[in-house]
């Protein structure tokens, strides 16, 4: 059983209450707590050494991720972060200067981001470091972005490039807040997520939740500087093209508009970002599943982002 | 450097905005989220395997206490609980019956108490379970309870027994979330807090935060069964009054009003709350620190709780 699978088990039975809009299973849990037209955003994520950075992460870094990852998820709502709340394990012997510099590092992205630091727990995590972060937002009723509402005909887009942020991305990244709340305020923008687990996976999670198939365009598929150097490193390496569909930690918008919409964003987009690359990559289908179309054809792509040759 | 010492630290440049009311250093951040005439209150814990349960802690107990102790801060503030967020840290090789347990213990709660479960993160801790749990509940304006309103003259009143919880209590307590709810619409309660830490260490939050000090009344202390049991184990035990006001996790309230409440409120107690043992043990007065007084005199009580002979 796989990370996705215990999830699903886990959300089956999860108590709910007349606040609750959205529950487990989006990017954001969403509220309505009373708040006008404004409906809260309610987010938990956990990095933990040697799975999201090692000894040897500067710890300014570690404590900007941790709190990146949390502000990624609430931008793919199109909300707007207001405060956060932070548990730290540390070994025994926690050096503070090294605690203090995970601070250093989240709250500096916290700062710039307009976002509160409200509370902290810091427990005894005897064997590694962990931060895990819990963050509220809240976004307009109307402009609230889900997974689930991609349609049939729509153009699939993704923000920046995709791949390799082992390299150096995964703990420098930005989080989308101002992309996604432009989209959100400019654009009737369908379905939205961001890209965590890599290209493919989280398209499959819109699909999912929208009950439809998607269509990529080989060609159109933005591959990372960085995906393309570590294909280049011996035979054995990861194609950069499977590097993009499969490598997470890119935190890049993944969004589907009405096909009419597609070149009024990218123009506009051009003028309002135009130092961030934005790409239509492909069409959402019936059916289900990826599949991806090159001159050779259209051939569906695997769970690990493989392509079947048939 | 001690846990305290390292959070004074810590909070001294915590990132804030205009919606914090009150930041870290309370039971739960206070928030102004626009949501009418109550604010929203925000607070993170979490439990470690070794330190807050052991392997032989039988899960559903484990999930149990994860969130009772976030839903122990929220009643410290007279709120009530809306929802949480579940972040578990697992051994790669985890067992699914034993996480599936961990949620039924906190589901169980979560509806009892109409607090809904609405997101969770589940990642590797490959040496022990974590859970950390983050939890947003609501206050009107009027009826929030900090730690700093405590004033000289001051009755000092807490619920329930204190001490030895390590026996059991530690799993099975109750949030007291109807009780200071009660409390905070009947009564002008000065300061609050829960005891998590030992009641001496609490009230000494409560004392910190008021500018003020306390003189406790030896006989009137609420010492709990367990804390006597265990001091009956040999003469290297720890006595069962220094249990009381010196063990964790007692998760009782710990409150002050004007003394001339004091009658009214007991009288009103033994009617709403006939199974609930609440004691008034102490005043408020001024300067700083904990005095104990017994047929003997007035003494000062150290840090750790035992008592001053001069």
């Amino acid at each position: 059983m796989n990370e996705f699978e215990l999830i699903a088990r886990l959300t089956r039975t999860l108590p709910t209450n007349n606040s609750v809009v959205v529950g487990a299973g989006d990017d954001c849990a969403v509220l309505d707590v009373g708040a006008g037209d404004r409906w809260l955003l309610f987010k938990t994520d956990a990095v933990v050494e040697g799975v999201h950075f090692t000894r040897e992460t500067p710890p300014e870094a570690i404590g900007r991720k941790a709190l990146a990852r949390c502000l990624s998820d609430i931008a793919a709502m199109a909300g707007t972060p207001t405060a956060a709340v932070i548990t730290i394990g540390l070994p025994k012997e926690f050096n503070l200067e090294f605690v203090e510099k995970i601070y250093a590092g989240l709250n500096t992205l916290a700062k710039a981001q307009g976002v509160a630091i409200v509370g902290g727990e810091t427990t005894i995590n005897p064997d590694r470091v962990l931060l895990s972060v819990a963050a509220i937002g809240f976004v307009q009723r109307e402009r609230v972005l889900l997974r689930s509402g991609a349609k049939v005909g729509d153009a699939i887009f993704v923000t920046g490039e995709l791949g390799g942020s082992i390299l150096g991305r995964h703990l420098n990244f930005e989080p989308r807040l101002a992309e996604a709340r432009w989209l959100a305020e400019n654009f009737s923008i369908h379905s939205m997520i961001d890209v965590s687990d890599g290209l493919a996976g989280d398209l499959r999670h819109i699909l999912t939740s929208s009950a439809v198939g998607a269509e990529l365009l080989r060609a159109a598929i933005p591959i990372s500087p960085a995906a393309r150097e570590i294909s280049r490193r011996g035979d054995a390496a990861k194609p950069a093209l499977v590097a993009a569909l499969t490598d997470g930690e890119d935190f890049e918008l993944l969004f589907t508009v009405a096909s009419r919409t597609a070149v009024p964003i990218l123009d506009a987009w051009k003028n309002k970002f135009p130092s961030l690359k934005l790409s239509c990559i492909g069409k959402i289908i019936a059916g289900e599943g990826i599949k991806l179309r090159d001159e050779s054809g259209v051939r569906p792509l695997s769970a690990h982002g493989y392509i079947h040759f048939s």
